[in-house]
Formats: structure tokens, sequence, C-alpha cells
């Protein structure tokens, strides 16, 4: 590892890194770029946890048969508004790209569009999918459903999932995306704490008994956002995905099968075509005036600035678009490991 | 007030009374009884916030105008897939109803459907239209938007509302039933508290200022659940449903108009036809399989069942269904002063 530590990377270097390790992993070049653009959208927006640190792991589920690098994505139910999409475990940035380009061409026809999306694998940041949909002046829904991670409400033990939802709306100037875990917490932010070793509030999570712990080093399941409001909103993701789609997760796993054991994913998402009800216009102007009047309300003084859901994560992609990435040297190492071991070239530092 | 205190009144009693309130107050026939059903139906399931103590108040906004008793329901706009009624301001419980209805015919013809909700009253419980669908073998998703009466996360004032959120899918017995309002708390909850003087824990309220108290007589403004999650969410309730349809609720409180003074909510309801998707009974058979590995696993020693969404409602509606529903002398009191004023004859206790 030669690489200077916080050297940036320009974000098209990392999308080209990115997709030329997944080019050599077996990925069509065209699915080798939506990755890495899905992966570097992430970084760019502060995500780091859903970003290129993720490169090794989908290289290993490739190498495992977890993930198909060529997939034949199918159609398998197409109905006036919706179509069921049979991902051949696709990269979950190849399925859920295909499946929200399905909903918003659905919802051109019929006002909204559903896209089911049935074995995939890990989805990445659910708001790329969502901030597509909003940029093409729809209302965009994404849910994705995956294996269990997280404290069912009342159980002391993994049952539930951390299942994002994001929701998404264009706006005067840029879309509001919502992106959120149900958990109280995300598996990246107790991984982080472990790191540093600062404890972790009371309430976050379990260890691997099911214990209550505040220990950093023994925190391994987060609980659900508000007890049972977010094990029920994980649990009824994985019944609106995977068992209309018929895949189970929870339960495969819950009972130890085989199948259970491996690494699974399934999804939906919705687009609304906002301009079938109303003046998209009038729209944006509404959503600016919102937010100007949120923006004015009198401000907790322990928080810097009243935010709206994606501005945060606006103003970093500014920064970082200008200023480069920078990766935590433990990450470059691996990711020079992979380069050396694929035979790509590891990507340059500014 | 002679009715003894916690005589329990039979649940088609108190149908029939709160329907003929309705009726005297204005509605037609039909739309009375859908309001008296949709009350009643919470109190049957505990929800008693959301119940037939909400008679009077609903009676009130007939008389000031802002609640439409005979209102003329319009399909303003249809696609294939979805419509937009403008409710005219007809009680919440009649516009949802139809609303819900209007989304279950479109995917039975389109896989999913959507029915927006302009101007619409005070929607009551939610969990109701997603169990309609529920009924009907299909996934449902039930919003609705109000004016502001929760803190926006970061601001020291209330600028969200505390939207609720319903998803439903049928079940092998019965349906599962999500219904969850977007604060830390309901408002409900703040008020019962005032009532017991019971100190409210840290995090779940601000005072009428703004300034965050655990003293159940001042706290007034709920916190949004999970912070930046909850406010964000209802954030998003307000965009894909008040903007769409173009009857803004947050902006005009917030500005302090004449219009945002009003008793005023829109919503939303979507369904998913599953049988399109996957075959049926395998889809109940798998939700009760799922529905068993939760249940099994180890319990928290502080709570009594591991439940699914709705189950607590279901078994508290089995016994009020047998023992007939109570109501607080206060409550009762209030309604034996409507009847009387309306020449309602009052509802008679067991």
């Amino acid at each position: 590892m030669t690489s200077a530590p916080q050297q940036p990377i320009d974000a098209d270097a990392l999308r080209g890194f990115a997709a030329a390790v997944f080019a050599r992993a077996g990925m069509r070049a065209p699915d080798a770029a939506t990755v890495a653009e899905v992966l570097v959208w992430a970084n760019l927006r502060g995500m780091d946890s859903h970003g290129v640190m993720r490169i090794p792991r989908y290289v290993e589920l490739i190498q495992a048969g977890d993930m198909n690098p060529a997939p034949n994505i199918r159609v398998t139910t197409e109905t006036p508004a919706s179509v069921l999409i049979d991902a051949d475990r696709a990269a979950g940035p190849v399925a859920m790209s295909a499946a929200m380009e399905h909903a918003v061409a659905k919802a051109r026809g019929a006002g909204i569009g559903l896209a089911l999306v049935r074995a995939t694998t890990h989805t990445a940041a659910v708001g790329y999918y969502t901030t597509k949909a909003a940029e093409a002046g729809m209302a965009g829904i994404a849910i994705s459903a995956s294996w269990p991670n997280m404290a069912y409400h009342g159980a002391r033990a993994a049952g539930a999932s951390t299942n994002p939802i994001s929701i998404a709306v264009p706006g005067g100037k840029a879309p509001i995306v919502l992106d959120m875990g149900t958990g109280i917490v995300s598996i990246g932010k107790l991984m982080q704490a472990r790191k540093t070793g600062q404890p972790i509030p009371p309430g976050w999570a379990l260890d691997a008994a099911g214990n209550p712990t505040t220990d950093p080093k023994t925190a391994q399941i987060p609980l659900p956002l508000g007890g049972a409001k977010g094990s029920g909103l994980s649990l009824m993701i994985e019944l609106i995905t995977s068992l209309i789609v018929a895949n189970p997760l929870l339960a495969e796993t819950l009972e130890r099968s085989a199948e259970g054991k491996r690494h699974r994913q399934n999804g939906a998402v919705i687009a609304i075509d906002i301009a079938r009800y109303c003046d998209m216009a009038v729209f944006r102007r509404e959503v600016e005036r919102l937010i100007k009047s949120l923006k004015a309300l009198p401000r907790d003084p322990d928080i810097a600035e009243i935010l709206l859901p994606g501005e945060r994560g606006n103003k970093i992609r500014a920064q970082r678009a200008r200023d480069g990435i920078k990766l935590p040297p433990p990450i470059l190492a691996e990711l020079q490991a992979l380069a050396d071991k694929l035979g790509v070239e590891m990507v340059a530092t500014r």
C-alpha cells in the first residue's frame, strides 16, 4: 500500500476503476458501468458505507455464485401498470435501475407504474433509483428486502431487516430525496463505532447473544426504529416484495435452510407521473415555498441547520465532485489487493 | 350524566347512534353509516383516540363549514391505473373509502391502482382502508396529510405533521395491518399523559414555546420518530399527496394564511393485486410461515408476546365485539350533550 493516506480520487477515475473491476469479474460493460455509477454516487453523497468499499464484497459474491455477473433479466409478468422482473441474481444496481426504467415507462402510460424485482443482490443506495424517477419528473418510491440483520420488536434476536425505503420528488432546484433504513441505527454506524471504540447509546443494539448493549465491541444487531414501528415497516417491506415475488428471505434464514444462508435480496419501485395530476411548474414552486417555510422555523440550538431530505448529500456531492473522494487507507489497501489479483490497474489518487 | 361509568356499549348500537348523529348533522344515510363504521372500527380495535370520541368534533367541523356533510365527490383526473378525486371537503372516512374502492378497481385492471384524494377532512384510522384492500386480496397502502402538529427535525416548532402510513396484506388467518404515525408519540398519548399527570420520557415532546419537556402538563408538540427519519417521512407524505393534488397544507399554515387556519386534509391510497404476480394460496401460506418463525424467536423478557402488526388490535376486537365497548364517562357525557342538542336518542349501555 503505497497510496498516501487521504489523497483524494476523482469520481470519474473511481467509476472507471470500479467498472474495470466488475468487467474483469465477468460483467458486461454496460452493467459494470451501472454498478460503478451507483456505488460512486453513494461516495459522492457521503454514504461511504454504500460506496466503493463494497467492491471486494461484490466480487466475492460473484465468485461464490450468489451474484450473477451476466444475468438474463426477464419480465415474467406484465400488466398495464406494472412488471415483475426476474433479476436472475443480477447485481442490485443493474436490476433496480432496470426496474425504475420500467416503472417510469409504465407510469407515463398509466399514471402510476410498479416494478417488482425478484432475486437480485445488494441493492446499494436505493435513493439512487428514486432520484432517477425525480429527474424524470416523477415521484419515486423504492424499497428493498434482505436477510434478518435487525431485531424484531419484542425479540432478542435478528428477525427483521434494516430494509430501506426511499421516496423522492422533483423540486424547484434539486430533487427532495428521503433514503432511510428501518433500524434505529445502520449496521454501518455500528461498524464505525466498533472501530472508534466509542460507546453507543442504550436502545441502539443487541450483542450476538441478543442482550442489549452499549459496548461498541459487541454491539451487532441494531434495534428497530421506534420499536414496533420500525420492525413493522421492515416486515411489511418483506411481505410486499419478497412474498409477492415468491422469493421469501426472512423465513428461509430463520429456518436455517440452505437457501437462507445465501446472499439474496428482492425489491420494488413505484413511479408516479406527477404532471398527469397537476401543473408541474406549480408543483416545483410549491416544493420551494414549503422549503422556505421550514427553513424559517425557530432552530434547535443543537442543530446547525434545518435540512431537507437529501440536502446534506447534495452539499457533500458538490464538495466531493470538486475536491475528489477520500477513501480510508484500509479501503484503498483492499482495492489495491483486488486490483493486483484481477490484473486491473489501481485507481490513481490526485 | 346518568350513565353508569364503564358500562359497555354494543358495537352495533354505537354504530347506529353515530350514524343517527351524522345523518341529523346533514349527511346522507350511506355516508353517515360509513363514518360510523370507520369510527367504531377504531374503538373495537382499541384505537379509542380515533373512535367515537371524535363525533362532537366532526359535528363542529360540519357546523364551521370545514366538513361538507353532502359533498359532491368527483373524479377530476383518470388514467388507466389511477384517479384523482376531489373530495369536496367530505368526511375523511367517506372520501378514503371511496378512494380505496377506486384503487382496488384500478388494480384489478392494471395490477396496481392509485387514488389521490384532494380536500378531505380527518381521515380517521387509515388502517381501515388498507384492511379493506387486504380483504379484497390486495396489498393496500394508505397515507394522509394534515396540518403542522409535530416538530420538524432540527426545528423547535411544529413544522411537520404526525401523518400516518398504513400498509396491509392478506394473511392466512387475518390480514397483517401496520398503521403508524410518523411521530415518536401520538398527540392522543400526550393528551392521555396530561390527564394522568405521569411524566413523559425525554425526547418525546416540546412545549408550546418549542422547548423540550418531560412535563405532561405542558408537552404539546410531539417530536418525529427517529429524528430526521420521521419528519422526512412525514414531509414526503405532504409532498406526494398535498402537492400533487394542489392543495398544500403545511405551507399554508406555516405562512398563517386564512386557508391554513381551516381543518383540511389530503390523502392517497394504493392497491396491488397480489394474485397477478403470485399464487395467492402460496402467499397466504408464506405469511403464516413467517409469523411462525417470528413468534419462535427468543423473547425480550420485558415484552409479553412477540406481535405482528395489527395483532393486538385483532385481540382487542375479539374481546370488545363480545363484551362491548367501554367509553370513559367524560366522553359519554359529551355524546349525551350532543344527542340532546341534536334531538337524537342517546346510545344505550348494556
